[in-house]
């Protein structure tokens, strides 16, 4: 396979206003904490937090788009939310191969974002099959 | 809590041309899995198979907006992809509250999607906190 235990990769990812707007806009998840600045402050955020799974949104790029290879489907994820993203935060993605499986075709992956201020905010793993 | 281990919650998902354009505009992932339908039929779909990480919008939309309460955030998430989601199929979501963990108020829910025919196609579980 294209790839083995041990590689790495990154990319920069920008929560912008688009992104979150357009999340709204497609899934409809209006919770206050993400859309009522006074719930999320009275909350102890310092803003409006941003929706989780728009990072679940860059892993689905991430894994189409920036693998050596296109012929790629995802069998399982897992994330961790550890601390809330803004609108703005500009992210960090660090990912590196945990497992080949050659002969089932199965890649393990783990990964962890970071954000402006090297703060992990999220972190987890998925499993891909190669197509 | 206003919730408690056992109560059960559904919701239908219609994953339409525009919550998929939508997905693709976002987070632009055009992996031809998703893009072009002769590489699908390639690999054995039937048509282009829908981003797995809609499901994880529905689920944002689920805890965000459906739970009997708006205070609430995504500690961990996990989904495991059985079969492919196509452009209009109609989805069946069932969610159920495995634990309540009153003293540090969190929620643990288990869920899956169903499509039409009935097939299960994805299943998963996520930890949420009260705020």
């Amino acid at each position: 396979m294209e790839i083995k235990k041990g590689d790495k990769f990154n990319e920069i990812f920008l929560v912008n206003e688009n992104i979150y707007k357009g999340f709204i806009s497609i899934f409809n998840d209006k919770n206050p904490l993400h859309t009522n600045r006074k719930f999320a402050i009275e909350k102890g955020f310092r803003d409006v937090v941003t929706h989780g799974n728009i990072l679940n949104g860059f892993l689905s790029y991430f894994i189409g788009e920036r693998l050596p290879f296109k012929n790629v489907i995802i069998h399982k994820q897992e994330i961790k939310y550890r601390r809330p993203v803004y609108i703005n935060d500009k992210l960090s993605f660090y990912a590196e191969v945990m497992s080949v499986f050659d002969e089932i075709n199965v890649i393990e992956i783990k990964f962890y974002f970071i954000n402006q201020d090297l703060l992990k905010v999220a972190s987890g793993k998925f499993q891909i099959g190669v197509i």
